[in-house]
């Protein structure tokens, strides 16, 4: 079936045959990982070119050394080379793209990235049904942060206290995240100021980190009273990530302008579900969104104080950051069957972080929570 | 002191200037991750061209919203364009690519990955003290495995549990691999027949892993007596990581090949340290492991058995995969201030891998090795 989605998008933009070379999208084509490539021509079975792992069968795989393998075998298997291949432009390395080029001297290539990261916004229900095991088992996870904690416990000690939860739910502790200059280590815990410390990442929010060599989220912060603590760690059980944000405090949060942006973050979800639905284009979620921060006066806050970032909510599957994208200038319009996280959130000096990240599925109604933890701050 | 020696390396290959983009050479180059560019002109300072984070300081700095801005700011700065420019075409994005191959019209773009790969791999005396430091840690967390272990665990707990005594003791959990076609979470624990599960990664053994999207490493094998437990996780301190297996056993393991096989793999470990030294050819290495394999009778379990791996050790540091490679067409020669990892395995059918695995440095009269935890099979 997404053979088939994918042959329909082809025929869409006029390139006769697309060429998968990405994990994530080798994975997702194919069922799973495989060090090789996944050649869909526009009509007929897609072919599996396969390096690695041996013992790989069917009538639809060829085991190659290199990707100079590929045209023989195409024409031995009576295909014809194409005439404008789609590729992983996005993806691959110039040097890999001059090779796979090589392969296909009378061929126009063509950026298939878009074509990939449109199929897999728009998931099946066995995908959304993995969705919702990964958030049944985030939210098992986050209903035992309360007890792990103990006094003088830093940010980066909870935090692996929550992995070492996870993995022992069955997390496979990877955090998928496209783009090659994204990085990150089981999630991000933010407590009091260093929620407003920049990162070079392009996530909502920043951190510090614990070295140089990975400036993102928890820097050693001790946890302690009136700090708001915003855990959002991955969750991935299944092959599928959800996200989910939520805050915690040691014993209070008093400061009257972090409890009031924490509500409005709710307050803006529980907004945009009101509206969101198929045929809603995602830059109108983030519109109503900064329209609701702007009448409350927090627009100095919103997804950052020191730095700010530009979007308020993305899409999730397979990596973190899939379509849609919930920002000003994003093109994308909600279809059944998208998965995103919503994460509107306020940095507020002084304390932290605060507000909660949810993932939605979109569903022919509107929208389908799928991360069920209270979204109160949490007092441990 | 990097950038003197990026510098002379251009003059080698006729460059003039070198495009740094990657997060692990940026770090490199750099000190820190930056999203953006480091800029190494063939003479003068290097120029740091920053989008994310806000608030890096220096002469040598300049803010820029995307890549096409570059140009103007060199002119402003009185660079002249570059006339050959090396990029990093073996990690760099088509995509990417074209964009930065069109602010630099007249200029002729060459692959300097190999440049800073050929760099990365001799290390200075501050990165080798922190290699150093990573392996304390490693043996530190090793050491604590024997108390881990309790009646009926699987693989996965005790890698759970392994990835949890190395965050308290500070790791930063990330495991750096260059390629983009590998992954892998923490490291991998291989326990009896799951060792000889191909897969499709290009580590030294494979591993069926716990789930189709992650197909490496522990699968959930319960630990029993006769089985060969290789552990075999990543370490991360300082963010130069260090590589280190041991084998593990449940009361005992008696089968008479896989003890042989076990010794047999330190002894090739030891011979090599009596010839390695700088100016010896990496593939030398390999060249006199496979010929001691083949004296015992063990080509057939080298490496792996039902899929083998063509390499028996890789350099190691930021990434977990840098030169030299110990391969038998490699042509890296050591250096003083190179690091590696040996690991001559052996997977026995029935039994598991054994073997172990250490890291070293190319000092100026032969290797040190930095991992010391016991090598014997550690029974549990």
């Amino acid at each position: 079936m997404r053979v088939e989605r994918a042959q329909q998008a082809l025929q869409e933009c006029g390139a006769d045959a697309l060429l998968v070379s990405s994990n994530v999208n080798l994975l997702y084509m194919a069922g799973q990982i495989i060090n090789g490539y996944v050649y869909v021509p526009i009509t007929g079975q897609a072919i599996l070119f396969v390096r690695r792992p041996k013992g790989i069968e069917g009538a639809n795989v060829s085991y190659i050394r290199k990707p100079e393998d590929i045209p023989a075998i195409l024409a031995e298997r009576g295909v014809a080379a194409p005439s404008k291949l789609a590729f992983e432009a996005d993806f691959m390395s110039y040097s890999e793209y001059t090779r796979v080029a090589g392969c296909f001297a009378d061929t126009e290539l063509v950026n298939g990235s878009g074509i990939l990261r449109s199929l897999r916004a728009v998931k099946s229900e066995y995908e959304l049904d993995m969705m919702r095991e990964s958030a049944r088992k985030h939210d098992m996870v986050y209903a035992q942060i309360s007890e792990m904690y103990h006094k003088g416990m830093s940010d980066v000690e909870l935090s692996a206290a929550i992995e070492s939860a996870g993995r022992k739910l069955g997390s496979l502790g990877i955090f998928r995240i496209g783009g090659s200059s994204m990085e990150i280590f089981g999630g991000s815990i933010l407590a009091g100021e260093n929620a407003d410390a920049p990162s070079p990442y392009d996530f909502a929010l920043g951190g510090a980190g614990m070295h140089p060599s990975l400036p993102i989220g928890a820097n050693g912060t001790v946890l302690e009273p009136e700090m708001a603590i915003m855990v959002d760690m991955g969750s991935n059980f299944t092959g599928y990530m959800t996200d989910m944000s939520r805050v915690f405090a040691v014993e209070k949060i008093t400061n009257p302008l972090a409890l009031r942006a924490h509500q409005v973050s709710i307050d803006i979800q529980n907004e945009i579900c009101k509206v969101a639905k198929p045929g809603v284009q995602a830059k109108a979620l983030y519109e109503l969104a900064y329209s609701i921060v702007e009448k409350e006066g927090l627009k100095e806050y919103f997804m950052g104080h020191n730095q700010q970032a530009g979007f308020m909510g993305h899409g999730v599957g397979i990596e973190i950051n899939e379509l849609p994208v919930l920002a000003p200038r994003s093109r994308d319009i909600l279809c059944k069957g998208m998965a995103f996280a919503m994460e509107p959130k306020f940095v507020i000096p002084g304390v932290g972080a605060v507000g909660t990240e949810n993932t939605y599925i979109v569903t022919e109604d509107g929208l389908e929570r799928i991360t069920h933890f209270p979204q109160e701050i949490q007092i441990i």
